[in-house]
C-alpha cells in the first residue's frame, strides 16, 4: 500500500530511487501567495549534497532542483508544487557483488521480502537520497514558517562519544551560522575537529559513527497539535523515525526524563513581563498533552552507524547461501552531518502541517473567518 | 481538525472524555470471521484498571466493555466493531481549585489555548483515562495476530533507579505471565519488590516516577512495513508517543546506536537450520528500512514522572495571575505499571495494520488472490 | 479496509447494525465552542424516523440521541462527539427465509461475498437504518453552518410519476417549512396530495416506487472547495452516492447539461448592488472547477425505487439453489421522505469540511491568522 | 488543504498546469513486479492528445510520458511510479484579454476567491489539461486490471443531440476497437458521422456541446467495495465528477431507477450454467449495497458543454467592472471525444483500488496469506 506520502492539510510526496532518472517530491496544499523561487530551496540541497568534504562521500551530485508547477509570477499558487532532482551522476557502476547478496543493517533483504525483489542500484528507493526530495520540500515549508517567526534549527550534538558543549546547545549560546560551517554540522569549532580527528580513525579503520541530531524549534505559539493520535509530539516522531537509520526519538528530557521525579520534571507556569504565560523550565520539549505549549520545541534523533563498512562482513545471497561481502566503493563514514538538513525537513513539514491544521479549532473563528 | 484516528488499513477511533458519561472505540476494517466476545476484551480492561494495587489510584472504575456493532453470532463481521465502557464513577467531585487553574505538567494550559476552554474535569480528553478505547481496540486486533502466531509483550523495564535484571528480558528469559502478576508489570519479582518501596518512599515523599516500558513482538514474518514514510519504526513511534507521558520511543539498541560503530550495530545475516534466512544478532530490533526482518521487533519508551504531585507547585490561572497549587486528591505516583497494556495495545493496532496493509504489495499475489 | 469514515477536516465515523444493541456516530474535529445539546439533534432524528405515517414502516424506533462524549457545559470542546442511539425495538423477528436467501436488489449476495457471512437481521449494516449515525453528526453540522449563514435545504422532488411544481422549488417559492410538514417531504401540498395517492396503490399492488431528492444550500461564500480530485462537487457526490438506493447525482443542470450549447449552460458573471461579483444564471450549480462560486449550490439525488416488494422474486440461496422468495412484514413502499434528512446531513456534513479544509489556503491569512 | 491525491491503497497524485513547464503523476502503492515501460502508457496518452482531427483543438501536444521512478529492469518496484509530462508547446501567448476578466463557466473567479490569484494561462490547474496525469496514471492501472482479466471501455454515448445506437452499447453489440477509430469516441460509425456534422455547425455558429461519456467495466469480480462512506459507486461517482465539466455520474439505470417499481427495478439472482451465481438483468450497475455483485459495473458521465464559446460574453473583471469578452484562439467544441480516456482512467484506478482494499477482508485469508 502507498506510504510515500507525509502529512495531513499539507502533503508531500515523494519518489525516486539513488540510481533511476530522477527524484523529487510533490508538495500538495501549501498555501498560495509566498514568494518562491529555486534559490529559496538550493540552499537546503546543497547541505545535504555529498561530496563536500573529507567525511562525505566523493559521489558528485549536482542536485539541482526545478520548480515544475505550483508557482507563478515568483509566487506560490496553492496548486502541487512539483520539485525535481536529475540524477545526473547515474555511473553504470558495478554493483554484481550486491545484485544478490544482503547487506548488514540495509533495507537489500526486507525489500526482497516485501516486494519479491528490488533495485539493488545504491540501494533504489531505500537509498539515503531518498531523502533530497524531503529536503525540497522541507526548505518551501521553512520558508512560510520564516515568515511567521519560526525557526527550526537542528545539529549536530554528538558523533560517536564526541559531544558538543551544553553551552553550545543552550537557547543562548546556540550559534545557528556554526553548523551551516562546521564540516560535521556542530555548532561547536572544538568538538567539531574532535568529531573530525574520531572520523578519520573510523575510515582508517574501515568502520563508520553513529551519533545523534538535536532539533530546536522556536516562535511556535501555544495550542499547536491536536489530540489524540495526532499529537505533535507523535507526529514528529513519525516524521523523524521515517529517516533511515534513525533509531530512537525525544522529546525535550527524552529518556532521561523515566529517571526524574514530578518535581523535577514539572515545568512550573509563570507571567511574562508582557503579561504572557511563560513556563520557568521546559523538560516537557514545549510540548503538553501533545500541544504545543509557546516554549521552544526540543527533539533528539539517535543515528545508527553508517552500515556500509570495508570490513569484511558474514551474510547470505538471495539463493539461500551463507557468503562474506566485502563492499567496495566509498562511502559516508558517518550520516549524521548529512542528516542534519533532513531532520530539520521535516520538522519543519511536520509543525507547518500542524499549524494549517489547527487553524479552524474554535467555532467563532471559523464563523469570522468565513463571514469576512 | 481531526486526530482521534488511528491506522490505515483498520483504523480506531476513540472518544470520551474522564468524567463524561462514556468512553469508547470504533475499531473499523478489521477482518470479518474472527471470534470474539466481551470475554475477549475485558482481561485487557483489567490490566489497565485502577484501584488494583497501593501503588494505583483507589478510584474504582469497572472499566466493562460492550460491544455495540460489529459481531454476529460470534464472529466479527467485518463492519465497525463499536466497544463502550460507561463511565460508572463520575463522583460530582470538587474541581474548583482546578478549574481556573493550569497544572504543571497536564495538557490543561495548551487545551485552553488551542481550543479557548476545556472540560476540567479529570483532564477530560487529556486524561490516561481516554487510554481505555484504545485498549479495548488493541485487544481486538492482539486476538487475530495470536492466531497468525504473532505476540505482542510489553512489560516494564525500570521504575526510577530499579531496573530489571538483563536476563529477566532475553527472549530466552522473559516470563511473560510473571508482568501480569507482579504489581508494577515487572517480570521480575526481585526488581517488582525493590520498584515497590522505592514507589512507597515517592508517594511518602509526595512526589512521583517515571519508568521504561519495554515491547518485544515476536512472529512478524520479514516483509511487513510501507516504506519511505509509513515505515514501521515510525508508525510505532508514532503509535506509542501518542500515548500521554510518554517522551521517548526507542527500536532496537536505541539511543544506544549513536554511540556504536558499523561492525557493532550491523546484525550479520545467516541460514537458519530450517533453510530461512535469520541474523546473528538483532541490534536493529527487527526493522531495516522501515519493513520488518523476521527478528523479534524490539522498542521502549521512557514515560516521565506523574505530573499530579501533593507537594506545592507555582502555577497560574487562566485569568493570568501567578498562585501556588496544592493537588488533593489521590493519583498513581506512577504512571508505568497501567500504561504497558497500552503499549501493548498501540503496537498490536499498528502491527495488525501493517500486516493488512502489506497483503496487495505484489502483482502477483494480487492477480491470483483475485482468480479464486 | 476500513470505509466507515468520512470527511477530512472533520471526520464522521459510523458504527452499528439494524438489529444490533446500538447505532451512532463519532463526529471528530468539530469546532470547539459551539453550544449543543441532544434538543438540537433530535429534531433531525425524528424526520428520519419511521412509523409516521400510512407511507413509513410502523416499526417504533424511538431513535432517542444521547451525546457521550465532546460536550461540556453546554458548548462542543474539540473533542470527538460521541452520538448514541440504542436499538429499543428488537423484536427477536423470524429471519429464516431470509438468513439464507438473498433478497434482490439488496445487499445481502455482495456482503457474503465480501466477508463470507453476514448479519441477515433487517440487513445489518447495510440497512438504511445505518443512515441513523449520519443524521445525528450532520444535524450537528448544519447547526454550526447555520450560525454561519449558510442553509442545507433538502427536499423531495418527485415521487414515482409525481414532480412537484416548478415554481415551488425556485428559489423564491420553495418553502422549507412545507417539506417538514407533508408526509413525503415535497414543499408542495398538492403534489404531496398526488403522490401519497400514487404510493398507496403502490402498496395495494405490493409493489415500490423511487424519486428524486433535491438540496440547495445557500449562504455559501466563493472560494471552497479543493482542486483537483476533492472538488467540491466531487465530494457531493461521493457524500450523496455513498447513501444506499442512491443511483445518480447531479450537479447543477447535471444530466441536461449534456445536451445545452455553451451559450445555454454559461452563467454571465455580472456585480451585484452591493458591488459583489454574481451570476445571472446558475446552469453551473453554484461550484465552477470544483470550487464553489457564491451562488446556491444544487443538487439532486436519483433513489431507486424500495427493493423490499410483496410479489413473489426469482432469487437463490447461500447454498447455490434457486428459489422463490416472498417477503413478509411491512416496509416502507419508497425511501425518499425518509431519506430527504440523510442527503441534507450529508451534505451539511460536506460542506463544513470543505469550509474547514479552505481556511489555510492563502499564505498571508495563514500568517495573520497565527500572529493574533 | 491538500486535494491532488486520489486514492486509498494506492494513491495518485498529479500536478502541473496548462503553461507550466511540466505535468505529471505520482502513482503510489502500485503492486511490484509488473512489467510496465511508456510503451504501455503513450497509448493511452495519445488518446486524449489534442489536435488529431478536426473537432480537437489544433495545438500540438507531443505529451510523451517519461517514467522517472519505481521501475527497474521493466517492472514495477512497488515504489512510486513518477510519470512526466513535459509542455513543450508553451507558446507565448497572449492572455492579456482573460489574465483579469472572469470566463464564464470555467474556474477563473473561483480560484481567485479562493487563493488571491491565478496562473491564467490557459486555465493553470483548472486546465483540462490536468487530466494528462490522471490518464497516465490510469493506464498503469488499466495494464494490471487487465492482466486480471478486467476490461474498463469508456466510450462517447451521446454529443449534443445525437446518440448512439442501443445495440452498439449492449454488452453483446459493444465494439471497442470501434471507439478508438471515431473521431468522436463513438462505438457507431453513423452516429459518429452524424456527431461530426452537429459538431461542424456548433464551430460554425461560434457555440460548443456537450455529450455523455458512458464506461462499461467487465471482469470485476463479486465482492469489492468497502461499505459504508467508501462504497464502491461513492467512490466512482467522487472519480468521475472531479474530472472537470462532468456534471452528473449516473449507476447502472442512474436517473431513469427513480421512476421505475420495485419489480422493474430488482435484478432477479440465478444460477449459471457453471453453478455460479449471476442475475438475469443488470438494473443495478454491478454494485449492491456499494459492494461489487460480479455483473458489468456501468456508469455515464454527462459533460457540459465546452465554456470556451467565441461569441461575445457578458462577464466582469477583477476589478469588479462589467465587460464583454470575445475570445480568442481555437478550442474544441467539445470536451467528451478527448474526456473518455479520462473517464476510463479514473475508472481503472478506483477500481484497482478497491480490489487492493479488499484483500485483507476476511480473517483467515488474513492469516493464511501470512502463513506462506
Amino acid at each position: 500500500m502507498a506510504g510515500s506520502t507525509y502529512g495531513t492539510a499539507i502533503r508531500v510526496t515523494t519518489f525516486g530511487e539513488s540510481h533511476g532518472p530522477a527524484l523529487g517530491a510533490v508538495l500538495d496544499g501549501f498555501p498560495a501567495g509566498m514568494a518562491l523561487s529555486e534559490a529559496d530551496i538550493q540552499p537546503y540541497m546543497d547541505r545535504r549534497k555529498p561530496g563536500q568534504s573529507a567525511i562525505t562521500t566523493p559521489r558528485k551530485e549536482a542536485d539541482e532542483v526545478r520548480i515544475l508547477s505550483g508557482v507563478f509570477e515568483g509566487r506560490t499558487t496553492g496548486t502541487p508544487i512539483a520539485l525535481l532532482l536529475e540524477n545526473t551522476s547515474q555511473r553504470s557502476a558495478d554493483y554484481s557483488n550486491v545484485a544478490h547478496t544482503y547487506r548488514p543493517g540495509h533495507a537489500d533483504y526486507t525489500y526482497d521480502m516485501k516486494y519479491g525483489f528490488r533495485d539493488y542500484r545504491g540501494g533504489g528507493r531505500s537509498s539515503g537520497r531518498e531523502t533530497a526530495g524531503r529536503v525540497a520540500a522541507g526548505a518551501v515549508c521553512a520558508k512560510l514558517l520564516s515568515e511567521m517567526g519560526i525557526t527550526v534549527t537542528a545539529y549536530t550534538r554528538s558523533i560517536g562519544p564526541v559531544e558538543i558543549s551544553p553551552d553550545k546547545r543552550s537557547p543562548e549560546g546556540l550559534d545557528p551560522e556554526l553548523r551551516l560551517r562546521t564540516m560535521t554540522g556542530m555548532p561547536d569549532e572544538e568538538a567539531d575537529a574532535r568529531a573530525q580527528e574520531f572520523l578519520k580513525k573510523c575510515m582508517e579503520e574501515k568502520t563508520s559513527a553513529g551519533g545523534v541530531i538535536e532539533c530546536r524549534i522556536s516562535g511556535v505559539p501555544a495550542g499547536i497539535g491536536e489530540p489524540v493520535f495526532d499529537k505533535l509530539d507523535a507526529e514528529l516522531a513519525k516524521a523523524v523515525m521515517s529517516i533511515g537509520a534513525v533509531k530512537a526519538v525525544e522529546i525535550g528530557d527524552g529518556c532521561e526524563a523515566a529517571g526524574l521525579q514530578g518535581q523535577e520534571d514539572n515545568d512550573a507556569f509563570r507571567i511574562a513581563a508582557d503579561g504572557s504565560v511563560c513556563k520557568k523550565t521546559n523538560h516537557a520539549g514545549g510540548i503538553l498533552g501533545g500541544i504545543s505549549d509557546g516554549s521552544d520545541i526540543l527533539l533528539r534523533a539517535s543515528i545508527k552507524p553508517t552500515p556500509s563498512i570495508f570490513r569484511p562482513q558474514e551474510t547470505v545471497t538471495d539463493q539461500g547461501e551463507e557468503t562474506e561481502l566485502i563492499l567496495a566503493g566509498r562511502h559516508d563514514p558517518v550520516i549524521v552531518p548529512r542528516a542534519v538538513v533532513v531532520v530539520e525537513s521535516m520538522c519543519a513539514i511536520t509543525i507547518l502541517d500542524a499549524m494549517i491544521r489547527g487553524v479552524g479549532a474554535r467555532a467563532d473563528q471559523l464563523i469570522s473567518f468565513n463571514r469576512r
